[in-house]
């Protein structure tokens, strides 16, 4: 019995990210999120998939640049809203643009477009369980276990339990040192923050209101283009009360690096990864990735080489976060056309 | 003062060879000798730049494939003639169609196609040494300084000197094995073949009729294809009484790999060779190669990074020779257009 439309959460899905990190294969015009990077489909996609429950959700809201709206309605089928962002200003403005669009009572659950996340089951599972206290006027986070000690990530710490997995969040921390994230780690108390929230339109504005008065302002004026760039963890989580934590364990990937894209990724008997026209030969743990020409790998050890039409990446694995230095050399010799 | 046409040396330069030791650089459609490797012009025009001093050579003779004759006519001005072999048979008959097509008296230059000298000069002063024993009936060879124990190559064993410079040629030993290879340069006797020979043509005949009946026969009779293909080292060299090696230190390399290249090739603080659009960025002693696509290499050492349009190859610098497993992997997957 499927709940009154009303009653169903409105799943949005921010896809105005541009990003460098999986460059060459991300572009200004082909960002991350329109990229198949598991031959599953995009991430926006397969985001849009993991919301296909219309027992639980109602049709998703997609807020995005102007640039991506052909793409988005090829990639999202019934696509419930596509609100176009003026110009980027991060995840606070734009998560406001959907609440502004919503009734106070409709409840979002707020979904990055460029994560993986392996088990969508689990997703419906974690939100059923966050909804009562979402509804009740908190904002509820989802807490993947922190499987190491990322420094690039933010980390939520679990306070009391509010109900059957369900936490108070006590702090919010953005990228760690690398000692504070390896205590985090051992003392099994912090969650990763993966970006993916459930509230009250209301419940958010609010939050807004009293905590970003300037994202707040603009936004609520139709001044959108004036509203400071900031993400919803520095505007609002990390400031807001009655924040809780739903622990998740759902396979959650940012891929955030070919590292990343190749631990997730599945692997030939020599730990390689070849995806596209490519041959490994005496070639151990590595990904190898075309969207065009032949790579031939021979004797190489754990490389990132990854290829397109106009441009070739090789970088150890371990170094793959290097992939902006080449993005800034690029850009710094006006070489646009390859960004 | 020019010597007068009749005495002058005719060039004849072997350009029908394909090679795989440089894919995918070297294609089956633009074979190595097509390539510029340097920056200085293809190999073949080169090569042509090598001759062209007219007081001591005539207009070159070029012996090749008929898929070639376009690309030969476009680099090489002043072409004499174009000899076209109806199918590929290695050197020894390809050299005796030159001969055919000259007089007995006059002296040929036999030239590979895909070598580089890097002192232009130092090929007429060893070819004006050689030139006595030539005319009067000795096969003469150039030897290269063997400066490393390379089993890739021919040796030729020095003997008794002949004149000044030159020397009896005593033994030809093709790929020694290492342990051989090693003693040759210990011993300082023995000089690499570079495959360059000066002969008068009617002894290049009278020596193909003696020592391998079969060619000469096939060649003399207009039935080339039913020539056994054979190099003249093998049909001739190792067979022939008058057989003499003029020592020539000429910067000589066959460039049969891309290490060879490197070595080469002139290369920035950091040892890397970037040729075409390419970035390296904390990466050492690279060849990084792209003939299109952008290229950037990050943290790498010692590799070599080879793009064209349609394929990519990523192999260690001292394992280039493997280049030939992805060349068979792919020729056995029917992937010919890639080849």
């Amino acid at each position: 019995m499927n709940a009154p439309p009303s009653k169903r959460v409105i799943p949005v899905i921010l896809c105005g990210g541009a990003g460098t990190r999986l460059w060459p294969l991300s572009r200004a015009a082909s960002p991350k999120q329109m990229l198949d990077l598991t031959g599953g489909g995009s991430m926006l996609a397969l985001t849009a998939e993991r919301v296909a429950d219309r027992a639980l959700f109602a049709a998703p809201v997609v807020v995005a640049g102007a640039d991506q709206a052909a793409a988005i309605e090829a990639q999202v089928p019934g696509l419930g809203a596509l609100i176009l962002e003026p110009a980027p200003r991060n995840t606070a403005p734009a998560i406001a643009l959907a609440a502004l669009a919503a009734d106070a009572d409709d409840v979002l659950l707020v979904l990055p477009s460029d994560h993986l996340i392996a088990d969508v089951e689990g997703v419906g599972d974690a939100v059923r369980r966050a909804l009562p206290l979402a509804r009740d006027g908190w904002i509820v986070t989802f807490g993947m276990k922190a499987e190491r000690a990322e420094t690039g990530y933010g980390y939520i710490e679990r306070g009391a339990a509010l109900a059957d997995g369900v936490f108070a969040a006590v702090r919010f921390v953005e990228k760690p040192d690398a000692a504070t994230a390896q205590a985090f780690v051992a003392g099994g108390r912090h969650d990763w923050n993966a970006g993916i929230f459930l509230m009250r339109a209301g419940t958010y504005l609010e939050a807004l209101e009293a905590h970003a008065p300037r994202i707040f302002e603009a936004v609520t004026k139709g001044a959108f283009t004036d509203s400071p760039a900031q993400s919803i963890d520095y505007a609002v989580m990390e400031k807001a009360e009655r924040v809780a934590v739903v622990p998740a364990a759902i396979g959650w990937s940012d891929i955030g690096s070919f590292e990343a894209l190749h631990l997730v990724s599945e692997k030939d008997g020599d730990g390689n990864v070849v995806a596209g026209p490519g041959l490994a030969i005496g070639a151990h743990g590595c990904l190898i990735r075309s969207d065009g020409p032949m790579v031939a790998a021979i004797g190489v050890e754990d490389l990132v080489i990854v290829a397109t039409k106009d441009a070739v990446l090789v970088v150890p694995r371990a170094e793959s976060q290097r992939v902006k230095e080449a993005v800034e050399a690029l850009k710094a010799r006006g070489l646009d056309a390859l960004l």
